[in-house]
């Protein structure tokens, strides 16, 4: 952003939208309804933020098309949702990349870094890893032996890549995110739990991000994979041999038990558990907490333990606050028929 | 503390107590009633536990008034709890802090690291970042560009504090947490899920404590907010947008959705779930495992799934023991019925 | 393993098995039944993977007893579950530790660092801690005061071992994990929350494995303690003056309160929570997402809120699903029966 700031006029010219009102105010950032003052433009997602928008100090708002009356000038676009993206772009572009390995930093002789990567300070590149081009290693990450960094992949501080997993190109691994720890399986050998050694690795397919302290666990023989556009939030846990299909997006602190088979653009809300074994299908949704022990069908939404489709759950939950008192209602039903037949 | 330790009534002239026994008793540590040696002074925090004080071995004890009989020298004081916590100090005294910057830190040249603060062994601290007075940064931390940290913090190992974060004085943040990752905000293009950039940042006000592996998200566009005396236990989950107010306390493994308001004094239980743009009224407090997805009035006690009042979530969950049960009465009364009109 | 692979005669000798087949036939690697090819060995667990097998492209089997037909030779050997892990041992020899201490760890002057074992990269030993033979401490490990890590002990990058805290022989610690971070206590000064000094420790003994990102906090006033052979999944919270009992196992994302005393031979499935001062009985469990809050019998399986006996819960599961009708049906009689008695 040239200190400036931006005409309502340039950016709606980014943006391919139009103007409605003054075109050559300027604005110099983006901010909240609430926070906006008059230098800002605010975005109004929809009709709900009306109320704040007109009580808004923004000097201009980018706002969907349902949305009128508002006090300042208005960029009108397509997908306003998508163009605050555009936006937010413009204000605050991405740090430039300074390629090169910190001095600092300790990389093995054998490791084949891209002379376009940065290797931040004090991280570590163990023997036979490919950290690829554009890609970005923060100071204080491990990439493990083997392991491989795609192209403009960032990994944020004390990330840790064990060895042999391979991650993809523009992958986002949020801090103290851990991808390939040891799948927890073992045997009992009638005196010990004896480790299964978990051989495997991880695979993480392009596009993918991948939340802070997260963890994603080995396979025992081949690989617990991640696939394109996958977004995983802070603390997740996927465990061995998992599969996550394609756009399926997953919620904070939610646990994916061995094996199991995620289908694509599944969502799952947060502190979600699934069972071992368990598959489910495309596009289900799972809403917060929900636990479930066996496959879900494509497209449904349940919710609760062992999921519920939504309707029920709700419609159980209601039915739960009379429980006590239906208890009582049931013992009078059984004592007025007591005394009808008493009498026969 | 002296190796010679303290007689009982050094220790009540600190404790501003009388001592109850012979005053001239020395102990040399604190220990629990169960591990207490006669060299130990140990804590009775009140009547339930008078039965192991019986038995305890300690040579003396700080116990609160309610508390008779027991079989040592006692000191006796207003507030034994807090009491504790001084007596803790005397004999466990804070390492003191060693000033400077370790040689294998990375300290940015335009980085502003208080001299009285300690900068630990391969500590990372960024462009433009400002280290207050008597801070402590463990080994292996991360401060990123332009983060501050107050007066008198503690950062322990593994500390990552992205760049922009604010954290206030007396904060201390437990090893492995994450202040400041990226919000996990997507808007789906009609082919992928387009990250929207998380511009904002965290704010963490003074006296606020962090658990370890915890993660608190940067906001969007404007600051993620902690405030003053807030305590957070491990593996907590705060997400992009919140605020969460004074003196609020949130047990492990709790999860906070963006754009939330926790109020003043509210009690967040473990493993507790709180959906997106809820907001909790000051002093509410939710049991452990408690999931609300909307809000939640002042001083009000809610558990189980979408918070019911307590009283009302007790009563229900015994009446559900009879379920099946009631099931069956209900066809008993059913068939009863029938017969009985059958005849008419 | 020599390139050349191992022949099936080789292995049966090594595992204490026979061939049902040809013991000449050469295998290169251990594969699961969908990716395996004619130059792998795959694992048949039991008849319900039969099927899986029948369509293998594997070269060979190493399967239980009961499994047969199967379409290319065949290892049987006793407690094939136990064999599988030798299989993998053979296949996948731990990495050969090459002892020392890396140029660029920061080992303090007076830690003990045995000649046998391995410091890596950027690690951190600090004053008086001890390291056992053969241990493997990985890069950018951090070993607190005084801390000391037993015989052949291994803790992956970025772990945290804090001051004092004890870990036995044969331990190993993943990625991120946190042993020693301070108790979560407090006591309220009628203004402010104030920290109980945590001045106790943790004590991991010998064979016991803590999984990624997993977080066990130092005692109030004495250890915590977990017990030999006690396996711990990723992002497991494990509080204060806790103690777990030998051989039990614990899966992702639970946790365990203050105080706690959990027995032997316990499971505890993901995602359980468990109050404080709680007591779980040897050989109990728990299953996913069950939280209790009063003690647990021995050997009692118990799940959901204040965990009922299992088969209790699953009745009532059942029955909540006519919940609603049940109301109807409720309804329903007292209007007949207030029609029958109307008329009296």
């Amino acid at each position: 952003m040239g200190d400036a700031g931006f005409t309502l006029g340039q950016l709606a010219a980014t943006l391919k939208g139009t103007v409605d009102g003054d075109a050559a105010r300027v604005v110099t950032g983006v901010a909240s309804l609430e926070a906006a003052g008059p230098e800002h433009i605010a975005f109004v997602a929809d009709g709900r933020y009306r109320e704040s928008a007109l009580a808004s100090r923004a000097g201009a708002f980018l706002a969907a098309d349902d949305v009128e009356g508002l006090p300042a000038p208005v960029i009108r676009c397509r997908e306003p949702r998508l163009m605050l993206i555009e936006l937010l772009h413009l204000f605050h572009p991405l740090a430039s990349l300074v390629p090169g390995v910190d001095a600092s930093a300790r990389v093995a002789a054998d490791a084949r870094v891209h002379p376009t990567a940065m290797v931040g300070a004090l991280t570590v590149v163990e023997a036979g890893a490919v950290i690829g081009a554009h890609a970005r290693l923060h100071p204080l990450v491990y990439v493990g032996p083997g392991a491989e960094i795609g192209e403009d992949s960032v990994l944020h501080p004390h990330v840790v890549v064990r060895d042999g997993v391979r991650v993809g190109h523009r992958v986002i691994v949020h801090a103290g995110a851990v991808l390939g720890a040891d799948g927890f399986g073992y045997a009992w050998d009638g005196s010990a739990h004896r480790k299964i050694p978990q051989v495997g690795t991880v695979l993480v397919e392009d596009d993918v991000e991948i939340g802070a302290n997260a963890t994603i666990d080995r396979g025992t023989l081949g690989p617990t994979i991640v696939r394109r556009g996958v977004k995983i939030d802070n603390l997740v846990m996927v465990a061995h041999n998992v599969e996550i299909g394609e756009d399926t997006v997953i919620a904070a602190q939610t646990g994916i038990s061995g094996s199991c088979r995620v289908g694509k653009s599944v969502v799952l809300g947060g502190q979600v558990g699934i069972g071992d074994h368990v598959s489910i299908g495309d596009g289900a949704m799972l809403s917060s907490q929900t636990g479930v022990i066996s496959d879900v069908a494509t497209g449904v939404k349940l919710g609760g333990t062992y999921g519920r489709p939504l309707s029920e759950f709700f419609r159980i939950w209601v039915a739960q606050a009379q429980l006590p008192e239906m208890l009582r209602r049931l013992r009078a039903l059984e004592r007025r028929l007591e005394e009808l037949t008493k009498g026969e």
